[in-house]
């Protein structure tokens, strides 16, 4: 199901004129339409709308040459098989999660979250600034794929409890949804999880096939009501202290583009990343509020218990991928370095400012 | 002196094909080469480079059809003479930070960075989400001039001192080098303050005129060699939890582009923000180690009371500029709305999985 379509027109040659030193570059204008499935509902806050975003930057880049049709989940691929499906052919590009894809590739997983690892300054650092791009680029290519952030969602809340959390004992059995190596700690410590679409994550607490779910944070827990079948959220930021959002694209159809329409998705890709990052930052806080004045959530914290039984179980359970996938221990080193050097700037940076922010009285005259 | 060339080339007319449903936009392809003036030496780390690097994006995503020409500061104007330039016409852009036009634009400063203030993730979705660029926007449109932040160096070290600094009493009649509102702030608690463009910080902390600088954090500063003429590196956070990077460009220019460069303009400075930001987390980073463990650099913090007057003396300053400036009220309310809507979510993600990453025993796995 190839459904690009195209039209040559006819090619400009460069007009060299001796007076003028500067000539159009047009070349021959090939139009690109490419298909994008993607995880998320359609016009899904921030992610989905992301989705459009990103479509309509690199449309306006390309002056029009190229125009991307966004699908949602389950319009032409379920929301888990974005990736195959893009490996595949059937569509020309996807946008959804890197970790999702644990099952065919372990080491995807470093790219959008690590429990206690990364912040987003220091994932998108890593990213672009520290060879994590190369790495990733290596990893997906096997699978005909090529790979950019397209978008963050910031740090994430540990999620919407039915039952409240007093100690390590009250996880024992919980049914939770929650992907990814948190999703692994978790069934370290006794928790059962599974990964769901997001869109499957309201009836599944409601009806209690679920205990317990992690989605995204205040802005797209919102959306769903998860507030309305789950009386607690425990805010405490650990499985994901960011998330990577990613289009992936199939490396034949990537391969095809003429240099300059590759230069356009990887920067729409790059604007993309901080548009959609400060925009979950601002839209979690204006629910965050809501969730608390008008809907009477009850903000909880998981017990320091609790928290120590996952960061130890984290660590296994990234030790056992590293020592059992050669991919897995490529990419952690590189991010486990990456991240040894970046620290001692953030604690003295970002860290030490909100603890002083604080100290001194809180908001601004 | 307007140096804008271009060249008409022929219009492509839309082929109409039936069959085929997309239709190349390519219009009249002019090209245009433009000149930038900046604040900093040319090729200076990550600010220098930086805005080289928004030049070739600008080149690369308008496909060659737009050049822009890169100046240090001191080639066509001195580093603090940019917006006049590019208001006047001298050169069509300027790279630089809107705090340096105080003196002509007191607003300008909530732009670039307000001590205890918004950190970066909260400036940026402020500026993109919240209102931010739109007052830019119409403030800078009375000097004929269009902005956009094109870069950030995160937060930013208190500075370089030759002596301890053990109270407040230490700090009085201390002659420092250090920009914007906190500039104003610290003469409130006794120490003079002026700006001066980078370059010549060296010289002055040399030569006596200066006893202490800030200039930006660990990266920028041990290019221009501080930690060889200051002993001392105090690295509290307070007078810029972030500094915005701007472009600016004449109004006429910038009317006179076409809708798709406009877009292009747009969207690489968007780029450009999130690039040069994690280029200087991890620079600094990197610096940070070399500074303390190659140069023998004394790292410390200001004391309590210093920061608490600094504090004080800030929002004094704040105040006295809100009540006697119009644009700086109007702006200064959007700017300090926005922060308390972000700060309590920026405390429970951001800032408590900080604490959080700490607790459970440093550097993951």
């Amino acid at each position: 199901m190839q459904r690009r379509q195209f039209l040559k027109t006819a090619g400009l040659g460069a007009a060299g004129v001796a007076a003028a030193p500067f000539v159009s570059s047009a070349h021959a204008q090939e139009t690109y339409t490419w298909d994008m499935v993607t995880s998320w509902p359609k016009n899904f806050p921030a992610l989905g709308t992301g989705a459009n975003d990103f479509a309509k930057r690199v449309e306006q880049l390309s002056n029009g040459r190229m125009t991307i049709r966004v699908h949602g989940a389950g319009e032409l691929v379920p929301a888990l098989e974005v990736f195959d499906a893009v490996a595949a052919g059937t569509a020309e590009m996807g946008h959804s999660t890197p970790y999702y894809w644990r099952g065919k590739l372990a080491a995807s997983q470093f790219f959008t979250a690590v429990p206690f690892g990364m912040t987003t300054t220091e994932m998108n650092a890593w990213l672009y600034h520290g060879g994590g791009q190369e790495l990733w680029d290596e990893i997906y290519a096997k699978h005909n794929l090529k790979p950019f952030a397209v978008g963050n969602t910031g740090p994430q809340m540990a999620g919407w409890f039915k039952k409240e959390i007093n100690s390590l004992a009250d996880m024992q059995g919980l049914k939770l949804r929650l992907p990814g190596l948190a999703g692994e700690a978790m069934n370290g410590i006794g928790v059962s999880t599974v990964n769901l679409p997001g869109s499957e994550i309201f009836t599944s607490l409601q009806t209690g096939v679920l205990d317990a779910a992690d989605w995204v944070g205040p802005y797209n827990d919102m959306a769903f009501g998860l507030h309305q079948v789950a009386d607690y959220y425990y805010t405490t930021v650990w499985n994901e202290p960011t998330a990577t959002v990613e289009t992936m694209i199939n490396l034949d159809a990537w391969n095809e583009l003429p240099e300059d329409l590759q230069d356009v998705i990887r920067e729409a890709a790059r604007a993309s990343n901080l548009a959609m990052f400060t925009e979950f930052a601002y839209r979690n806080a204006q629910a965050l509020e809501t969730l608390v004045d008008e809907h009477g959530v009850q903000l909880r914290e998981l017990p320091e218990d609790v928290i120590q039984a996952l960061y130890e179980s984290s660590q296994t359970v990234i030790q056992r991928q590293v020592e059992s996938d050669d991919d897995s221990r490529r990419v952690y080193e590189s991010y486990s370095a990456f991240q040894q050097v970046m620290r001692p700037f953030s604690d003295i940076g970002e860290y030490a400012y909100f603890k002083g922010r604080e100290q001194v009285g809180g908001q601004s005259a």
